[in-house]
């Protein structure tokens, strides 16, 4: 069994953003010479995610639109975990539940086995620091 | 290690629609020969979903209405996609990353390792017309 | 190819509960002698879920009121699945899909490849009885 690993870092300068990230994992993929297998894409911190999704601007301008109705960021007091620890990242603590930690796709001759619109995204939630992406790739 | 490679196609008569594909993937596992091992079973288009629930219609009526309370269909131009796109499918693709990508399952003993009310299906939020999904062993 | 599996049995004391099982894991990752490779844990129920976030107790208040928010156990009535069946628990199906039915995490040098604040729960949504988590470790 191959097995490859790779870490991406983000320091996005707005509290949320959506940063596609396919050509990143693709490289990783190839550089692993796995043909067929799986890769694992996740958020190593846990106010983010990654998801796969259309490469739309308009389409994340939606989803930022749902996620701040479903669970705002403010006020701030609203949440125990703000109260409880003087931040106030509770609200991307839930958006990055809702919107995922992680994707695995199937690799296949030696490429991401994909439909013809998916495209990986990094979603960060609470940023303006440095935060990674884990990249594991096992197969053969 | 052995691996199997296989795709389901479907083609919903209505816009929304949960199909049980629980048979599909049992079978895609039992030809691979892998006795322990994962399965991966994703949508391969962005406005669908592959979810592991009960195989009960109430449950499906409601997961419809709460999707819909959360993501309403209507009015299409509430959503940046629908009006930039002139696409209406915006909310397929809230209701997509709500129920979920992918599901992960693990094979022992040369079947799904499952609970006893487990059952995957197919979530078509965006149908009438020809969508993917893809099924792929690894294991051994 | 190395594999484990393992189950966990929960049976809470209330209805609803998150349970950190990180040390459970971990422990199965050691015994399974896998260096490099992947676990996947899932809950075998389908009205509780396996989810990676923070240990946090204001975190887990925060996520109870969110899903009470969007997916209320009460008034049972309002959901098809309890008309139907006489049980009470759709509210549990729902909250379960929001917070996701399992989590794949990569091992690296025989261990969890983990974020600093990386943590796995089990999340009950229907406790009072017996219900169990699986592990299953692949790799080499």
């Amino acid at each position: 069994m191959k097995h490859l690993r790779k870490t991406l870092t983000f320091n996005t300068d707005s509290r949320r953003a959506f940063i596609n990230i396919t050509r990143d994992v693709e490289e990783a993929v190839k550089k692993s010479g796995v043909e067929n297998g799986m890769v694992l894409v996740n958020a190593m911190h846990i106010s983010a995610s990654v998801f796969i999704n259309d490469n739309e601007s308009g389409l994340h301008e939606d989803f930022e639109t749902f996620l701040e109705k479903v669970a705002p960021e403010k006020p701030h007091d609203q949440y125990m975990h703000n109260r409880g620890t003087m931040e106030d990242n509770a609200d991307a603590h839930i958006k990055r539940q809702i919107m995922g930690r992680e994707v695995v796709v199937a690799i296949t001759d030696g490429a991401l086995d994909f439909g013809p619109w998916e495209q990986i995204f990094y979603g960060e939630f609470d940023g303006k620091r440095s935060k990674r992406v884990l990249i594991k790739v096992i197969g053969e």
